[in-house]
């Protein structure tokens, strides 16, 4: 093993009397022993810095060559990363030399000795100050890249938020309850993650992608109010921000309505809010209908943090002599604006690029009027009447320097372009604007219970199928008018990323069998797949509802971070890898042959 | 649908004013609204009473024809376990029917209305009161198995226990960390679950068997003190009481010693049984080394329950005229005895059986004496001299009515013969007499380090590879005398179950690989399955150290059931089968095709 000099010996714990944000001016004269590894190393005329490291904070200890002249030559070559037990006295840093950045910065630790106690190879890349390298070498070193204070902050900051939120649901009665991981695939919706069983050869469990049946089927059991840290699965072809698996608050209630949950949510997130960003948020968040999202905002998903909404003007062009306008508003679409404030000065070249992204959503063109000074510069401004100017003036609040777009299309194009076009317009605000609020929520309720999938000649649920019917409008749900329907569904908007999910369900069985059938599942399938529940259902299930949120994705917003991969301790690439310890990978052949299974060359399907 | 009479309408959210634990004297004459399910029903002239019940208690509602002519005729055919809303008045018992041993016992509710919110099919079994069906029937309707009034406070014994858990380590500056599901496989130990990679055919996840060697990587990235309630797998071919996946307190720090590690687990404990259990623990727990647990209770799991414990009276048989003593003597063996307090009243048929069994664990026989009053019967009794009996009496507390068992053989098999038969006594005496403690707890230390597997023809590793050589025997392992080295590793025993293990681990790259290759893993299939560790600690690695408990059978304990499927909301049984859903299940063939795998009928090896 070739223990030597300073270092350590197998049997030897280290120990601290300090953490290396502790010591203060009031430690001075003491003697303190500190552990860490080495922040960072100075050598200036024969005295050695060594910026100490460890979990809570930074101390600088000074190895002097004539009060340690040993343990002076060992700091002069140990590498930074290595791990170091030093001790020393605590002395008053020389006057001008304080480092008011550092907790620690009136004070330093004169060494008496050190020793080595895990050394550190040459690293991949410089870990503090440099420049970051790729994130593909920083996941190959997981290890070393979450020694960086920002990592380490956000895998805090995660414990925090959960530790919030299990406190305020503790405090309402929730219970927690872990369901299996090991659970039954039912395929629909996104992919599973199978898992052969060695017992029942041929024969799969499903990583689940929510713990859905088995929180419904825990209300029925009685459990009134349920809540879980849940992790969860989707074998989806990877996008930049998605991982295979995921966290999410899974809750769920009985005998409770959209209110009830909506104040639980809001609940926790000011909890958690308030204890680690000191943040105060303002309750109750503002509501939107799905129907209200799109036609203001353009999306489900609308970024409150700017004022900019679409406005209907086709009112205003009821008279208009302008061809485009009027064929529109003649085949029954609509005229719809925004006003992108302070953008008049957009280039021609940025405005052509916003009219093709109109044309590739299916829109015919984008009209646009540039507001200079008091003139309205625009290929249509000779069409516009002062009667129409004073009256788009006053709707969209316009001012010199605006930029008014318009389309003119069927209402769902209009609102998708103009929907479109705001988030373009509020990513150029976003790098010259603070706004308004940096944390937006809004909930978006009343979703269409059904979708219809063209391609696939069949309807889809728009949630999933245990959604209930919204009660008003059970009347187009008994005449079959499905497109109509809406469902006691919501999602929840931060920022215009939705980071929840829930509805009230289908608690009586011939309703949810019901929805089965319109889904184009016949009994026996719904039998295979959803026995289970349905023969719950029927025997004295409560009302309940829930929701979900995502952690990550909470997290990430919460901490400031720009992807989830920075708030998951072992992420897996966009292709699905650990690139830290290389998983996935191949197998023994004696595996597989013990779980019946063989893996097949690929064809083309 | 078919809504009718006072059934729910879709759109209807019932609401409660209380819970049906809540009412007392205090609130007669008060209106109150009740949701619960009908626990039990009686009809006794013409007034219908209904138990009705919730999350949190029971409350008795009664229906009187002439109050509520029609709700009582709803409630007269109202089956158990339907949902009902029910409004009335709180009312004080008649004199004489309170019923103490409910907290609602001295008032009932007259009702003056009903609605059936959710009405329940006919029972597959009795919930409340009746015989319990087999178990299997139970799994296979577990939402009502939940039901039942135990069931439901196992669930919330559990979440209150690992509450407890988690309030103490962020007392003590631990994160939780959430760990990969979709890990590595490294084959060793026990069986892995795989998961196929779509996207990487071919390859494939596995389920973490512990987050091990994520935990340690964590120490590498500075975390310090790291916590998860983990979720663990094993493919193992199940016993009576084991699970698929089970949940386990994972814990790992850096700079700590045993002690500081043992107390932490003290700590959390002590904070769980007193919260939980209304039971204070007395800390430090005892330990015994692996050498002294094997001497004086034949067992690494001792049950120190009851104080019976070997004691080796090889000493006082210097001299003996017993021929199998005698011989046991000079091969080198040893004699120990046990006193089985009491149980002088064996039948020859029982003592038989004890003597097959010592058989079966290799012993040639198994001496035995019966005192009884003041004689000592036995085949053996005339080889004894006064003196030996004497001293056996002061060193084994003989009294009146005490079985001695003496095993004369080689020290291994001596105590594995009389620590089984320690447990066979102590079940006898456990269902008479009430254990001094109802739960003692013990460490287990310094285990060997490695073990020989004779079959295989190499060396193990006792706990796993990556455990640490005990200091004081740092020569013996340089010498590669590996069947003496002792490990710094540890298990808690709880009443003769292991519910923890633990170690400090190995942070030294070249003693990491040394193990490795002692283990006969050459270079390559190091690198191939342990790169990633071996790398890690080659930058800068703290010391560190660790220890998991089983949280299925550490609350199986604490909420007094006899299998850890009572403390789980959705256990499988013991096939691996999910009865309830029926997982695991054949999946589509389009399934496996993405996939990349296909199913392989069984063959014989």
């Amino acid at each position: 093993m070739g223990m030597k000099g300073n270092q350590a010996q197998p049997g030897f714990f280290p120990k601290r009397t300090h953490h290396c944000h502790e010591l203060r001016r009031c430690h001075i004269g003491q003697r303190v022993t500190l552990i860490g590894w080495v922040h960072s190393r100075r050598d200036h005329g024969g005295v050695v810095f060594v910026d100490l490291r460890d979990r809570e904070g930074i101390t600088q200890v000074v190895f002097h060559p004539d009060r340690c002249p040993e343990a002076t030559q060992e700091a002069h070559r140990v590498r930074e990363e290595s791990v170091l037990q030093v001790w020393g006295e605590v002395a008053a840093r020389p006057p001008g030399t304080e480092n008011r950045r550092l907790a620690t910065g009136e004070i330093e630790v004169n060494a008496d000795g050190l020793r080595v106690v895990s050394p550190c190879a040459v690293l991949p890349f410089p870990l503090h100050g440099g420049n970051l390298p790729g994130e593909e070498l920083r996941l190959s070193y997981r290890f070393l890249d979450l020694r960086r204070r920002p990592m380490l902050e956000n895998l805090r900051i995660r414990h925090r938020v959960l530790r919030a939120i299990r406190d305020y649901l503790d405090g309402q009665g929730f219970i927690e309850v872990e369901t299996p991981i090991l659970s039954k695939s039912t395929p629909e919706g996104a992919r599973d993650f199978l898992v052969p069983s060695r017992l029942h050869r041929g024969c799969f469990y499903a990583l689940p992608q929510a713990p859905q049946q088995y929180k419904q089927l825990l209300m029925v059991a009685g459990l009134e109010r349920y809540y879980q840290i849940a992790r969860c699965f989707r074998d989806e072809d990877l996008r930049a921000d998605r991982q295979p698996e995921f966290t999410q608050i899974d809750l769920e209630a009985s005998f409770v309505d959209q209110e009830e949950l909506f104040g639980w949510v809001e609940g926790f997130l000011e909890e958690a809010f308030g204890r680690v960003c000191g943040v105060e948020l303002s309750l109750p968040f503002p509501r939107l209908s799905y129907w209200e999202a799109i036609d203001r905002y353009g999306t489900e998903k609308p970024d409150l943090r700017w004022p900019l909404a679409l406005s209907d003007v086709s009112e205003i062009f009821s008279e208009t002599g302008c061809k485009i306008f009027r064929a529109a508003l003649e085949q029954g679409g609509v005229i719809k604006a925004i006003n992108a404030k302070g953008l008049a000065e957009l280039s021609l070249a940025q405005l052509e690029g916003l009219i093709e992204e109109a044309k590739s959503l299916g829109a015919g063109g984008l009209a646009y009027v540039k507001v200079e000074g008091k003139e309205w510069k625009s290929p249509i401004a000779r069409h516009l009447t002062e009667k129409e100017k004073e009256a788009l003036s006053q709707r969209l609040e316009v001012e010199p320097g605006d930029l008014l777009l318009f389309s003119a299309e069927s209402w769902e194009i209009a609102c998708k372009v103009l929907g479109k076009i705001r988030e373009r317009v509020m990513s150029w605000l976003s790098k010259s604007h603070i706004p308004k609020e940096p944390f937006a929520f809004v909930w978006i309720t009343d979703f269409p219970l059904f979708q219809f999938d063209k391609e696939a000649n069949r309807w889809e649920a728009t949630h999933h199928p245990f959604t209930r019917p919204h009660p008003e409008d059970w009347k187009l749900f008994e005449e079959g008018q499905y497109e109509k329907v809406r469902a006691l569904a919501y999602d929840l908007v931060l920022n215009g990323v939705e980071i929840g999910s829930g509805s009230l369900r289908v608690h009586e069985p011939e309703l949810q069998a019901r929805i089965f059938q319109i889904l184009g599942l016949d009994p026996m399938i719904q039998e295979k797949r959803f026995g289970h529940l349905l023969r719950a259902l029927s025997y004295g299930a409560p009302p309940h509802g829930g929701i979900a949120l995502g952690v990550d994705r909470l997290v990430m917003m919460m901490a400031g971070a720009t992807t989830i991969r920075d708030v998951i301790a072992f992420p897996k690439n966009s292709a699905g890898v650990d690139l830290l310890t290389g998983s996935p990978t191949e197998v023994e052949l004696e595996q597989l042959r013990e779980l019946g299974i063989r893996t097949v060359p690929y064809r083309e399907p």
